[in-house]
């Protein structure tokens, strides 16, 4: 895990909640009692984001969690999946923090999980996009891998994706593809977004890296994918959900991505109870 | 709208999204070609977010955004609700991080607004809750008062709420109260969480200024309103969903809380269309 | 205590004295050198700041402080309060930044402390102001804390306080009120601020949560007080000092709110002597 | 002026003070009023700090403010001294932050010029020490020097203070400046701290750049600055207020420095009124 | 350019140098005088850095740059390359900041152009290494592509490069590019360091992306440029100079990569000359 | 050192190499692997910047690092300077920026070294300049008194250096020096750059601190120095290099500043090798 990053978003969070100054918890609390607390999966769920967990509550120091689960597991509803002890106050004022970035990961890496679950058997795996949440992409993207994911390029600099509108600056597929080829022809892949299988067999010709069937019919990814054999990745994109995910499974492509793993994220519910103090 | 938390986000955002070291756009523009091109609402939704949305560009630079609608109105599918006029290279760079957020934007006022007009003809008002997007609650509090609702305490400083763990360190409701208001007699409110008609009597005599009512069924609030009246705020919390919200219309409550509005947010489907060239 | 807001103080404190960079204390230690060093009082006051003090040598490093009173303790002019241990060159470089804190803190714990001593025997509390150091508010709200004294509004977004322009603006009290009661109903008091017994009349039908008399004479504050009485909290704000703060003692008021708390601080004069080297 | 500096304090302080969320004003504001507003000087003294307070409403937007005196220029009670022109909710807004900024600068600058008026007719000017606010020391020095004062170090890194305890730690006074100009022999001067008539002969022998009399009684600093002659400038440090600075008059000496002109801040009561609104 | 990432090097390096608080400047200068000025190349080079340039003098203030050459260009000794004109406090404390960085980025376009210059004719190019000045890496791999040369990876997360602790690690070649391809099978391109004809041989059967040759001699990198043919992509790497490089023109490889380009830069000598005053 | 600007570099440059998201690490290590890894110098230099390259590895955790040398030694070609201990993919991870700082400090304070020995048995040193890499001046001046060097000042803050342009500004060289003492008089050198004899002669009237001959031949140098005998610190600059430097030997100079140690660093080479597990 990259704690430069997950520090910051996890101090900015603390900042953004009051953790520090919790106004209920510092007036009746005197700041010396103990506690533990159970950490619940109110309902099935992949656990994800253990690590992030854990870090809210070194930085708010005096707190020590154990998990009973690995990272990945899927949890059964009302399962307690771990054990907060120590500082009562801390425990008070750290849990929703703690328990957004939990909610959210698992969320995603439950979504990603049946996606991937329902494509058992076949060479597909389900991919991410770049439609995250702001400034919470490392955690998101992190989470789909956790719920057994493939990561898409992590931002515009890292991967060339050629869409409709480059084509079109270019004049040709062939035309963008060799600009960007010329300018980057070393560290970086070349994926083109097909709309027809026109496209397709340009995009063959230009030698992209990466062919991208954006919202075609079954019929014509049968014939672009016979058409692509090894000569490139193939990837399909569109609005996945876990019923359409399934007529995908003949076919020979290799990702199906999907912006709705991330933006639009079903939180697991997961809360702490329990509380018990102790001297 | 408070711009130095704002820029932060999209400031933030763009590098995360290499905005300014996209390969693709770099390698296939030149730099100076200009275009237009259209936002366009895909399914049916509440408009939120325009300030925002602008201000990424405002900070690309060199692109004019014009929307037709205003913040908080409702439009309908297919939608042109706005176009950007300028450097089409900063177009197509800045639209992912633009989207992102118009889109999360957006859906947080959509359901705040469904729900808000199934209690149409009630004082009962939808409420938002701290279970939001770590960094994003500025925004995302923003959006739930487009769509119609009420912002609950912005964090743990603003406001106490005293809850069943507050309650068994203090002693008793009582003495939580008294606690609270010792130490912070003047600029802040007190709730008191209560989970039982019990509970609510000791609260009212705690001299409360709001009175939660969780996860109550209909007789028991119904019992508990009688006996609050004017005393105190009613906010009633629980897993409010459109189904269930139109139960509470005849019940004598102020506010209806709910997580799920920031916590598992369905964005809505935006994109940027019809991208024309022009000198 | 919020130490992501104490350490931001403290490290930018230790950056702005080039606290690490000390051209004299290192061209004649070497650094490895030990000592012991007394913190003292030089006039009376309250001592405050104790855990601000300790987290400059914590992020020093190699020094431990120990304190021989607690944080609010009145202390008398000559008194050695504590005692740092270790690192020589690292108690003579951060000296300076940890008594800037250490006095500054103390100096408006003890007028707050004085104030609040005049009152003793009536129910009347000295309230802060938002006049305070750009950037330490934090520690100088905690610091009247310490005095004894009462916290008013954070800033500007945490409680709404309706001042003359405001009501001119609104065209009125009623409808000042009405208007942020509107969009605030839930997590925020409001105050309205009166400068004749009309206002006060007017503020008392608008339902003002807190009424606050604005530089009244003695006889206006009594009829003012009457006619409020438990209908809402009373401030009073006004030039105070210790010889005109007695004269509130027999009026019905809850605060005096005090700009000079915290825009003209006089600090208390504390040194650290008898620096002694051991091995 | 430094603005990299100012505007990192002045965004901190406009965030401290939650300014872009002043839910008073934007509950009764729609945002478009304009006005103006006079910033009028309470009670004599220096103007200082128009630069700082006209950053603020460049930051905050749509506010001009106009100055009509120069600064460091004395101003007697009940002048306006300069007025505000913009969007009157900006201007109520920013109002606090701007204010508590000129007020303290306006008081350094006031305290300094007093004592220098005191001290007409000498060679010897009012200097500053590092007892400043923490992070504030840029705007402190600059208004001391706007009072008719000098600076003294700005930290510990660009100038060398030998004092007892590095005199202690390096054997005698000679061997503490030669081990620092031995490390520093190119742009740093360096200044002794001396006691006694002796230490200042010592003082005088190692060829510090600058000899500072430390509570040292008259007698005492006659027969020193007599010692010295031009050998090195003269400080003399101590509890200086008004009363006290006159005796120095006929001592042969460079700098009186003195803590509390920063340390114990008394800020010059500033406000704006007259507020009035325009189309 | 990304000008979030340019912008936080400018100002940061502006503060390094104290450029608002440039003590001779403000002590002559009362700040309205103007000025002309030359940018002046004192030896051969390429021009390289403009914006960066610029951009320096944007942050400033008042100060406009002309530059009479193309960014990329070579420049003969002795020539003018550009003019600045505008006030003259602010050319004369921004100097330094703007040459250090244009002087840093002309020396690596520079040398970079020399090499591939050698090997014109050929199919081979110049690419850069990882061995880049910390936090300036933007910066200089933009210079590289300036003198026309090819970035290789930006950093240890947008591609994969094998070498020998890794291949000990995994077992074998094979094993560890499965490894990477399992875990991004996707976005990333993979990299083999091959130090024998053995393991070009394995990283050809392992379908290694990229192949480097590691310090093999002219006849180990014939057989292995002979074994690889279109396979893969190869790059040379070794201690190359402008002797060296020479040797490598008859070779089938496609990139020369050198670390002496960034972490041994040897800056070009530029000054700013002939300043003169104008009302 | 001064650990809040060296661990802003390195944190910086971490995030700048992606150090904790090294895909081919990350994926062919499980992440508890131990091992250990010499660091070798490849060739002659001074050892330089050993706490900087331990806390790189502190900031990376579970790593120890044991250096055989003392700071400053001068190292022969293939010498083992020192070991990592710890796990392996933290030693693989953080290789890059940790050489990257190492050698770049060890080849300032090797040319230093160099140079300063050429001049043994005279009083002269080698001093730097403001010629550094933007952000790194703080460890490039560090390593320059490694190397036997001298620091000339840090910033245009805090010593005055009057040029050519400054002086027409000012009318004068007398005219700019009493300028600058004017508003310096207390903790600030003063440096005049001089091109003449004529010019010198000026400087020592006006009382520099500092006299800099800039470009002078070598007669002009001996008269310039005969006439400055005590009266000012000597600093001479130019083109300074290793051939250059011994004819100054007879020269009564105090000081050699050159812009090129600084800003054509040639990177020691230095490398870490022999990898080796164990459990």
């Amino acid at each position: 895990m990259n704690y430069l990053i997950i520090d910051k978003i996890i101090k900015d969070a603390l900042v953004e909640d009051g953790v520090f100054d919790d106004i209920t918890t510092n007036s009746i609390l005197n700041g010396n009692e103990k506690a533990t607390c159970d950490i619940i999966f109110k309902e099935d769920g992949v656990l994800c984001g253990k690590d992030v967990f854990n870090r809210v509550f070194d930085i708010m120091e005096d707190v020590e969690v154990t998990f009973n689960f690995e990272e990945g597991q899927f949890i059964e509803k009302n399962t307690v999946v771990g054990t907060l002890k120590g500082l009562c106050c801390k425990i008070l004022s750290g849990e929703r923090v703690a328990l957004n970035l939990l909610q959210r990961m698992s969320g995603i890496a439950t979504i990603t999980y049946k996606l991937n679950k329902i494509l058992e058997g076949t060479n597909i795996k389900i991919a991410d996009t770049r439609k995250t949440t702001p400034n919470l992409r490392y955690l998101e993207k992190y989470a789909v891998t956790i719920g057994g994911g493939i990561n898409h390029r992590y931002n515009l600099s890292d991967m060339a994706m050629i869409k409709d509108n480059h084509i079109q600056a270019a004049g040709s597929i062939k035309a963008a593809v060799d600009l960007v080829r010329k300018k980057h022809p070393f560290a970086k892949k070349i994926e083109v977004e097909c709309e027809s299988i026109d496209e397709v067999k340009k995009a063959i010709e230009a030698k992209a890296d990466i062919i991208m069937l954006d919202n075609m019919n079954y019929e014509a990814m049968k014939v672009a994918t016979g058409l692509i054999g090894d000569k490139a990745i193939v990837e399909v994109s569109g609005n996945i959900d876990e019923e359409k995910v399934d007529k995908f499974r003949d076919l020979k492509i290799n990702y199906l991505s999907s912006g709705s793993l991330t933006h639009s994220v079903k939180a697991i519910d997961i809360s702490m109870k329990n509380l018990k103090r102790f001297d």
